[in-house]
C-alpha cells in the first residue's frame, strides 16, 4: 500500500524551514505498514498544490498533506482541496465550538478569520485540532484516502495520532517492524565486513547504516504479514548485531547515550560531575536534557581560562605550564578534580583543541583528550577529530559519556578500532 | 527560472534522515535567483527516480538532486541517469586521481568499488568532489540543467559551492536579495500590528515572520531586474522594520546571539561567566560554539544541587533554605558568584524548573529565574515558559543572553511586552 506525503509552504522551498514535519510522517507512515513513495514539497500555489495532488492521487492509496491551512491569504491549501474534490464549504459546528473553547481558554476573542476556519469541504471528514484553529480533513473515494493537516508540528502531530493512525491502522496492511540499533566508536571494518551481508540472513528484511558525528545507527526493518512475524525477524536481525558488535550498541530507537548512563547510575545510586574545557558545556547541557538528571548528576564546570581549571578543579599550575592544558596530566587532573569537588563516583573531563586557532604541529587542532575518574582509577585517550569546531565538540562529547559507559559496563575504556 | 530539488534515499522518506540537505539547496538557489517549484524525495528505486527525473525535466530548467551515488548496490542514482539521458560510462583520469589522493591521505588504499567511482556518464561534465570518493555529474541539453551530487552534506556543500553556483549564476536568472532580521522577545502586538503590512510598502518583495523556540525571524525577500535594486528593496524594509522593532533585534542572517556578543565583549575588552542550573550548560555550550570565544569567556559552572551551588558560587545555604533554589535572591547570588570567581566584567544566572516533575502551586514547571550581575549592579527577572523541558531550556538560554545584550545596548533588561 504506497503513499506519499506533501507539505505545502513556500518557506519549506526555499529552504528557511527543514521539513521535520515530513521526516516525522514517514516514521508513522513506515510504522503503519505503509510503503513511502515518495515525499513531495510545493509552495502556497494553487496550480503547483493541484498538481501535486493529481500525481500523488493517481500513483498512491494513502496521501497526507500539511500546511497552508492557516487563516492568512498565503494559505491556499482549503481552496485546492476544494477544486480538487469538486466541492463547496459548509459551516461544522463542533469546529466552530472547538474553537472558540481553544481561544476562551487563551483569554481572546473570535474573529472573523476564525469564524471561516469553521467552514469546511462538504464532503470532507473533519479531523479535530484540539491544539489550534485550524481544523483538517479527510476525503476518502473508491478506497483511497487524502489527509489534509496544518503544519504547525505539535497541532499535526497531535491529530496524526488521535485520527490518522487508527484509520491506517484499520486499512490493514502488511505489517511493519522497524528498530534501530544505536552504536558508537565503531569501526569500519566491523561494520563492512562482519554487518554488510546481514539483510540477506532472512527473506524481507532490510538494513540501513546511518552514520552521523555521534556514531552509525543501524536500521533493521522486517516486512511481514503479522506483526508478531515482522518483530520477530527484526528480533533475529538485532540478535546478530548484538553478538557481532555489542561492544559499541550504547542503545536502541531514539534512545541517547546519556538515557542509558541515567538508567544505570540511578540503578546504581552512582553520581557523575564533569569538567569541560573544549566541549563547553555540551556534556552537561546533554545531560540536563534528561528529565530526572539531578538525581545522578552533581555539578559541572567549564574551565576554559587556565586560572579557572586550577581555582575550580584544583589543577597544579605548573602541570599547565610543563605539559600544556591539552595535555594527558591536566586532562587527568581535571576528571580527578572535579570528581572530589562533587563528592561524586565518577569524573569526567575534555579538554583540547576545537579550532579553527590554537593547532600546533605537535598539537593539532581536533586533538582532545578525554578522561575518567573513578574511585580505583584514573584514566585518560587522547583523539582525533579533524578540523570541524562543532563536529569536534559532538564527537568529543559523545566520546567522553561512551568512555564512561564502556566503564560501567567493564568493557575496554577506548574502542578497540 | 525554475528549479526543483530533488533528494534520493530510503532514508528520507521514512523518516530516519530528516531532509536538510534539501532546506539548504533551497536557500542557495533561491539567492541566486531562482523560483524552487518543487522539491521532491524518492527512494533508491531506479523506477522512481526516474519519474522524479521526467517530471522535473519536463518542468523546470534547472534541477539539482542528491543521494544515491555511493559505492553499495543500494545507491541506484548513476543507473538512473545512465538511462535518463541514454548515456554509458566511461573513466575520468581526474576522478581517479581524486579518489587516489582522498584515500592515500587517510592512509586507505583503493577497492574496486572505488575504482568503479571513477566511471562516469560519457555526456555529463564531471563535478570533483574533494571531500569524499564519489564524484557529481552536470548534464546540460538545450538550454536545461541536472546536478547529482552524493547525499553526504559536507562533501554536497563544497560542490555546490565550488562549481553549482558559478554555473547558476552565470545563467543570469532576475536576481534576488534576501535579509533575514533576526529578533527576540518581539511582543506580538508589534508584529501583528506594526510590522504586519510591511511588505505592502515596496512592489516586489515580500515579507515572511518564521517563528521558533529562539525568537522571531523576519525574512524581507526582494525581486528585481539587478542585484543592486533588489538590495536596495531590502534595505529600504530592514530600515523599517530596525524603525520599529529596534529593540528586539539581535542580528541578521544566520548571525546567532552569542556571536553578536561575542563581536561587543572582544571590542570592549570585557569577559563573560556563567552560572547554570536549569539550563544545564546550555549557554556555555552556545558561547563555546564561537570560534575566539577564549577571548571573551572566562568560565561556567552548572550547579546542579544546592551544594554546588554553595561550593562552586558561594551561595549562602540560609538563602537557598529560606527563599528556595528557585528564587530572585538565589537567583542574584549566582550571577554575583560566578561574577567574582571568574573576575570578569558580567556574570549571568539561570535558575528555574525545567520540568516534567519538581514543579508546585507557587513555582510551577516552566518558571526560570535570569540573573545579570554588573559591576554597578545585579539584577533577575522571572521568566515562565511552558511545560517542555527542552523548550524551557533553550529558551531560557536565549533570554539570559539577550538580558545581556540589553545591558550592552542600555535597553531595558528585559522587552517591555
Amino acid at each position: 500500500m504506497n503513499a506519499e506525503i506533501i507539505s505545502i509552504g513556500d518557506e519549506i522551498l526555499i529552504g528557511q524551514v527543514v521539513n521535520s514535519n515530513a521526516a516525522w510522517l514517514g516514521e508513522q507512515c513506515s510504522a503503519a505498514g505503509l510503503r513511502i513513495s515518495r515525499v513531495t514539497a510545493v509552495g502556497d500555489d494553487v496550480r503547483d498544490i493541484l498538481d501535486a495532488f493529481d500525481s500523488a492521487w493517481r500513483e498512491n492509496e494513502v496521501v497526507v498533506c500539511t500546511g497552508g491551512l492557516g487563516p492568512t491569504h498565503d494559505d491556499r491549501t482549503r481552496e485546492a482541496v476544494l477544486a480538487f474534490f469538486s466541492t463547496t464549504l459548509i459551516p461544522n459546528s463542533d469546529v466552530l465550538e472547538d474553537i472558540e473553547r481553544f481561544l476562551a481558554d487563551r483569554g481572546r476573542s473570535m474573529s472573523d478569520r476564525n469564524r471561516d476556519q469553521a467552514m469546511v469541504p462538504a464532503s470532507a471528514q473533519v479531523i479535530r485540532n484540539f491544539h489550534g484553529t485550524a481544523p483538517g480533513y479527510h476525503f476518502s473515494e473508491a478506497g483511497k484516502h487524502l489527509f489534509v493537516m496544518p503544519g504547525v508540528p505539535y497541532e499535526m502531530k497531535a491529530m496524526t495520532e488521535h485520527y490518522i493512525v487508527p484509520v491506517l491502522t484499520a486499512l490493514h496492511p502488511r505489517r511493519r517492524a522497524v528498530r534501530t540499533v544505536l552504536t558508537t566508536g565503531i569501526p569500519e571494518s566491523t561494520r563492512a565486513d562482519t554487518l554488510a551481508g546481514i539483510d540477506k540472513l532472512l527473506p524481507s528484511t532490510s538494513v540501513a547504516f546511518l552514520p552521523s558525528p555521534l556514531g552509525v545507527r543501524i536500521r533493521l526493518t522486517g516486512l511481514a504479514g503479522s506483526e508478531d512475524e515482522a518483530r520477530t525477524a527484526v528480533e533475529q536481525l538485532e540478535s546478530f548485531v548484538r553478538e557481532h558488535a555489542g561492544e559499541w550498541i550504547y542503545g536502541k530507537d531514539i534512545e541517547t547515550l546519556e538515557e542509558h548512563l541515567g538508567i544505570i547510575l540511578t540503578a546504581a545510586g552512582e553520581t557523575l560531575s564533569v569538567a569541560e574545557s573544549c566541549t563547553g558545556g555540551l556534556i552537561t547541557d546533554r545531560i540536563t536534557n534528561i528529565p530526572g538528571s539531578s538525581r545522578w548528576f552533581d555539578r559541572g564546570v567549564v574551565a576554559y581560562s587556565n586560572q579557572s581549571k586550577t581555582d575550580l578543579l584544583g589543577v597544579d599550575p605548573r602541570d599547565i605550564e610543563r605539559f600544556g592544558a591539552v595535555s594527558r596530566e591536566v586532562c587527568i587532573a581535571m576528571a580527578d578534580g572535579i570528581r572530589h569537588a562533587g563528592g561524586s563516583v565518577y569524573g569526567l573531563s575534555t579538554t583540547g583543541i576545537a579550532g579553527p586557532d590554537g593547532g600546533t604541529a605537535e598539537k593539532p587542532v581536533g586533538l582532545v583528550w578525554i578522561g575518567l575518574s573513578t574511585p580505583d582509577h584514573s584514566f585518560a585517550h587522547a583523539f582525533r577529530y579533524g578540523d570541524d569546531r562543532m563536529r569536534t565538540k559532538q564527537r568529543a562529547a559523545q566520546s567522553a559519556l561512551d568512555m564512561l559507559r564502556r566503564h560501567l559496563h567493564s568493557l575496554p575504556l577506548v574502542s578497540s578500532l
